[in-house]
């Protein structure tokens, strides 16, 4: 057969290395179309001057943007046939990416776990986004629920990999720059709160509201080249679990990320991922709003002038967070879809 | 409070300056994406060969694109409060832009008056957008009224600017290089009729409708990183005036341009907007048709090759233009939505 | 009248050439833009490495984002008054277009049939694409029925042109470099099955399907620069034929295309289109899925490392394609709405 049919748990083995198709250059082009997907307004990544004086060699691709390119690679090959996109962790932006930089990506299994009914397990992948030069730009873990081909198949010795729950700072990339803070234009970032202005347990509520459409998250998640099939067959998904297109869970993420501009302005990079959790799905019509606490403040060794916030970003479907909200609507009714625990890198 | 309340109508103060937020560098990605929202054709800004023929460095930014970033920074601060949009005057493209180039705005309050309710005032700022060498690209006037905090807030000294109501040709900016008439060539811009061609007087309906989807103008507005609440949050908008997302004023400017190509094909830049008016929302589902009429003509001194247009472009929604609509339509029904008096340079 | 009227059908002289406006550069942001719209995942088109290293001076444009912009640019002039797009032929991709050039189209008048009801004509072009160094990059023929503006207008002579029904590999233009098949990565061109893997008389089921939205096709067809009314006036087309909007054909191309990466991801390079046919319309909402015969396996002389595989792309609306759909559904029903019969290159 010469279509991908997509690997079932069986076919994964621990320690297997997978190369995934397509190569990708990233371009000014696709930073406009992710500009206009989420109207994101972060000044190093929006402007090349600002990133200049910051100390960038010009504005950065959004790291989200990474993140969606380097994953959506990874989709034919290991979530064709999931059931369920469990969690991430250990994700570290390693180096930025900027306009004409290649993006590929490779993959090793570091845990398999049949699940008790015999008819799906948990694959757990380490992903590693690699640019022209052979540069790790990005790395991650997540772990799927992935169907069986066949449900007699011998269940794979069970391993689960240990994985921190939280990434330290020490451990953080490469992909910021010795930030010049003094030369740091607050007027032109969008506000004047920064690093220490910041406490654990403080919480923001985002304010802002952003209904998603059809076309949308579709030219979004084509743009990344991920060809899960839920996001854009109507004729299948009218039959199937929702009745309807389920968005895809990246563009939730990059919406939060974009309304937290409002309230962290200053957090101009993301530098690690440390979980995140699709609590409730989201489908067009649906608006999306946020909400942030800081979980933690901590120095960043080697990375002069800025200090990180690890927070707990919360985005909500039809639900506005002045209320701070964390328990999950019913099915089908305005609630948390998203808990994203991450560090950010704030200029001091 | 960390978050961005924007500005009420007590917090302005006249002669205030207020340098905005985010910088942002326009790139061929965002021409491509004015392109696919609004279909524009003019050679100039589509083709850098034309351009170049023409005098030109190469394809500069459409113009009302590069209005559309300049006017979108000012949104957080000067706007975000605002019940109405009153009107634009005084606005000349002084200096093209390139893809490449950064733009910046900052705002100087050139008129206070409060409302006699005590609930509103009407604030006027002139915004002036500027590139990464600090050279002024685009210079306007806009009115809005303002929300009040606190209705007892006392009111500051009446005092509306003098505007003109028609920006002088000799007032026109350095955004046209010398135009080479003799190597334009009408075939490839699409007609053969040129500046002498044109009196005062005359009626042009531009005959093609463009139908808008809701995707489609909160892409445009998102790429312009416009906030503006009222085009994005369908949550609240549907508690609100009209039960709907408002659709930014702008996209329908820039539909009526890009709707004029055919008529005024020649017409490939805009010098000036000596005032503009949108008399009545536009929603998704939409049709917008245009009509032209030529109010007067001008040489313009300094910039050869080339005369002016003063040109008065309705914009209606769901009416075609074959009898030149004025009449407003009841609220709801098809009419006149938005009323342009701007200059354009065509070629003699 | 200083708007286009279109030509009418007695408006045609056969032998006549007509150069269109408007020239257009295409970028990146083209790019990224068709892979939004798409979700196509050819190495060479997405990958300035993989491009490189195949033999490109870089990725270069994909083949029909460069066809749909020299044809948009023909709508103007040959097909306003269109009633029915007839049919191309003898299409030949003859260079590779790169960011930055800037295409025109020149068309010639090649053949011309009134029709027995003497109320419309059959018009015969052959357009040619060309870039700012007067190359040719592309040229087709194409014939449409054409209304007349005057029923008693006489008729030309009728003239219908010699097309051959199967470009002669032979003829293939030179825009595929001599491809580095020792080169060529598997791993990321996404399949391991290359031109000898593929035998004449082979079916492929792409499996995957892909719904449209009004605003996507809006989006494609204004990118284009294609004024073709019945893509964007819901105002006009509520009265029309279908009472809504058609999808331009060439956008249901685009994705069969795309579609068939699923089964032909080494299929890097379109070299012509032998003929085509929009069997029956799409409108938004409808899930486009498609399948491959492979009709023929050619050598290709004087083009290094690949072969030639002629092949029959069919394109369902609603109807996936597992049993090989051939036969049309009833009008408003699931079945065949594309049949495209065209000439990849592939590594061998």
């Amino acid at each position: 057969m010469k279509t991908n049919p997509g690997n079932f748990f069986e076919d994964f083995r621990l320690g297997q290395t997978i190369r995934h198709a397509t190569p990708r250059t990233v371009t000014a082009g696709d930073q406009a179309l992710y500009t206009a997907l989420y109207g994101s307004r972060f000044a190093v990544q929006s402007s090349d001057a600002f990133a200049q004086r910051a100390g960038y060699h010009s504005a950065p691709i959004d790291d989200l943007l990474t993140f969606h390119i380097v994953f959506g690679k990874t989709v034919p090959d290991i979530s064709l046939n999931a059931v369920a996109n469990l969690g991430y962790a250990e994700c570290r932006f390693l180096k930025p990416a900027y306009p004409g930089d290649t993006l590929s990506t490779v993959s090793e299994v570091i845990g398999l776990k049949e699940n008790s009914s015999a008819k799906t397990g948990t694959v757990y992948v380490r992903s590693v986004g690699i640019n022209q030069r052979g540069e790790e730009v990005l790395s991650y873990v997540r772990w799927v629920m992935v169907r069986k081909r066949d449900e007699t198949a011998p269940a794979p010795p069970a391993h689960v990999p240990d994985l921190v729950k939280r990434v330290d700072p020490a451990a953080f990339g490469a992909a910021c720059p010795v930030i010049n803070s003094a030369s740091w234009d607050d007027g032109l970032s969008g506000s004047s709160h920064r690093f220490g202005d910041y406490a654990a347990g403080e919480k923001i509520d985002h304010v802002d509201g952003m209904t998603v459409e059809e076309a949308e998250h579709q030219l979004a998640t084509r743009l990344y080249q991920n060809t899960a099939k839920v996001h854009f067959n109507q004729h299948s998904e009218a039959q199937g679990r929702f009745g309807r297109r389920l968005i895809y869970g990246g563009h939730v993420i990059s919406l939060a990320r974009a309304l937290s501009f409002n309230g962290l302005a200053n957090a101009f990079h993301i530098a690690a991922i440390n979980g995140g959790r699709h609590v409730a799905p989201l489908f067009a019509g649906g608006t999306v709003f946020a909400w942030s606490e800081i979980l933690e403040t901590a120095e960043v060794a080697g990375c002069g002038g800025v200090g990180a916030l690890r927070i707990m970003t919360r985005a909500t479907r039809d639900l506005p967070c002045a209320d701070f909200p964390t328990a999950d609507g019913a099915p089908g009714e305005p609630g948390v879809i998203l808990e994203l625990d991450y560090w950010v890198l704030m200029v001091k």
